[in-house]
């Protein structure tokens, strides 16, 4: 019986993920649920055992000593950004490489003690990023409550439970986990906020390219004018289209830069393995932190695809390779 | 007497910035507090009055409809990445350039009701953000306390106050707000955590160069193969160093992407304005965020400077305008 390691705690958007996660990675696995990180209480028979950790670097320690088999962790939301955890996480520790990602709306369903009407609301429990996700909803639905603040969305779940909330702003999984009436659900202000969310493991077999792949990586250079411009070109004459970037200061060392790229393509194709050893010759440290299919949402395409001209298929870094090859060999001219 | 919002409530790091910036760049003004946004209770003599805002995007519309004279709002954490409702609010908004910024170093004092030993604390409030950076300190030096959740620190000293947490950890500007005693200061996990402020205005005259300068700019552009890299080249073949870059999806359109930058550099300088005339001719918009002096920590860069080359001054840029003149102008070959 392994164990998937989720960001808890539990009925957060993040079990939710990782319940999506796991059955796309292991369809055939049967899969239980523990209510915490060394606990092995799960249906005796079941192959995976989903348990919440307190933080992302510590489900990561726990990969990389080979006591859980991987870990679902939030990477960015399009409101609120990065998730700066996460991020620092993947370069901080032993590596970890993705091999899933999903996208969840972000959409909350606002819970109650059964029998409550929405006019007796007078507190409202929530973590502070889900309050400001959901202001205007508020003040338009229930204007007279006061927002109270909790460590987490299932924690305000709990203070509706012991009677020191009148309602709580949640992930809509909570609504199974709590004995709580649901006065509202498909909460938004921004109608297509959305959190992606990838499963990590220990490095391993790459997922097969599925033609709409993500390639991941962290490249560490030292601060020179134009070295950014370099990396980019590589990827750009090779075909690579970047679909995020973002530069964190290291904190080891003034002067020296990392930066977090997603890339259109995958570590099989020649177009991506040709950039990666360009961007290895030119910087500090590239660590790859995955090639995985694309997250889509309901069947569309969360960005643009962007196909790669012929110039950059297979086929013609193969004949080109062979053109050179020929050429060296003196059989042909 | 004229307004000067930061993002509240009283008694924050922004508050604390506020302070410096105001001192800075209105050197002679007389200075009072507010303790709301439509409040005009200050000293009668003060020309000018601090006043906190509940949200950065609010301050920016009371700037921009002239009832306000200026803005003071979070830009980046070095823990926690960029503070993305800054971000979106200076797209979004009528625009508002910064005029000058301020690096604080995150240290949190911890403030207790008079008389209160560490032994005698259970309960800890802060804000989330505050918590995840003070973790370690607290499970070291008050392992028994448990850690409640507040909206702001200040709402935090306000929970001591009211009898409802034991301790607080709060910025240091508390201290002087609430009759609290302060337990311990300098408290921060990790030592060099930084938070960056700026003071923004509606557009107007810029500040001088001072040769130490950051230009800040977002420019958005259509999602094609290389565009970043071409753009960055345009930077990079001027000379112009690159000391933060994000991409951000536009909420509008799929497939239109959006970079805030920060370049070493004033607009003021021709590599600098020679760059930026070439972003705007290769991108949909760019909006000028300000160029302002670079803020130092106790005197010392935030980052490493890197001098231009010669070929990139302000009389190598002269003299080949110069002589291109001549040439069209037939006077010389």
């Amino acid at each position: 019986m392994r164990r998937i390691l989720y960001l808890g705690p539990e009925g957060t958007f993040t079990e939710q993920a990782a319940r999506t996660l796991v059955s796309r990675v292991y369809p055939d696995a049967t899969v239980g649920a523990a209510q915490a990180v060394l606990s092995v209480a799960a249906g005796p028979d079941a192959d995976l055992v989903l348990a919440p950790a307190v933080t992302v670097r510590a489900a990561m320690v726990e990969v990389s000593a080979g006591r859980a088999e991987a870990v679902v962790a939030p990477v960015e939301n399009s409101v609120e950004g990065s998730v700066p955890a996460t991020l620092d996480a993947l370069v901080d520790a032993d590596p970890v490489v993705a091999v899933a990602e999903t996208v969840l709306p972000v959409r909350f369903s606002v819970l109650a003690a059964p029998g409550t009407t929405p006019e007796r609301v007078r507190t409202v429990a929530t973590h502070p990023h889900a309050a400001a996700q959901v202001r205007e909803w508020l003040a338009r639905e229930l204007p007279d409550a006061v927002v109270v603040s909790a460590t987490s969305t299932a924690a305000a779940a709990v203070e509706v439970l012991a009677g020191r909330a009148d309602a709580a702003v949640t992930a809509p999984l909570a609504a199974e986990r709590y004995a709580l009436d649901v006065l509202a659900s498909d909460v938004a202000d921004v109608r297509d906020a959305v959190t992606s969310f990838r499963l990590l493991r220990s490095p391993g077999r790459v997922p097969e390219p599925t033609g709409v792949d993500r390639t991941s990586l962290v490249v560490t250079v030292d601060d020179r004018i134009g070295t950014l411009a370099d990396l980019l070109t590589e990827l750009a004459t090779r075909g690579v289209n970047l679909t995020r970037i973002e530069s964190r200061p290291t904190r080891d060392r003034l002067g020296r830069y990392r930066f977090f790229l997603d890339l259109d393509g995958h570590v099989a194709e020649r177009r991506v393995a040709d950039a990666m050893a360009a961007l290895r010759r030119r910087s500090q440290e590239v660590r790859f932190l995955g090639s995985f299919p694309r997250a889509r949402i309901a069947g569309r395409a969360v960005a643009a695809e962007i196909s790669p001209p012929d110039a950059y298929s297979d086929a013609a870094f193969a004949e080109a390779a062979a053109w050179v090859q020929s050429l060296q060999e003196g059989s042909r001219a």
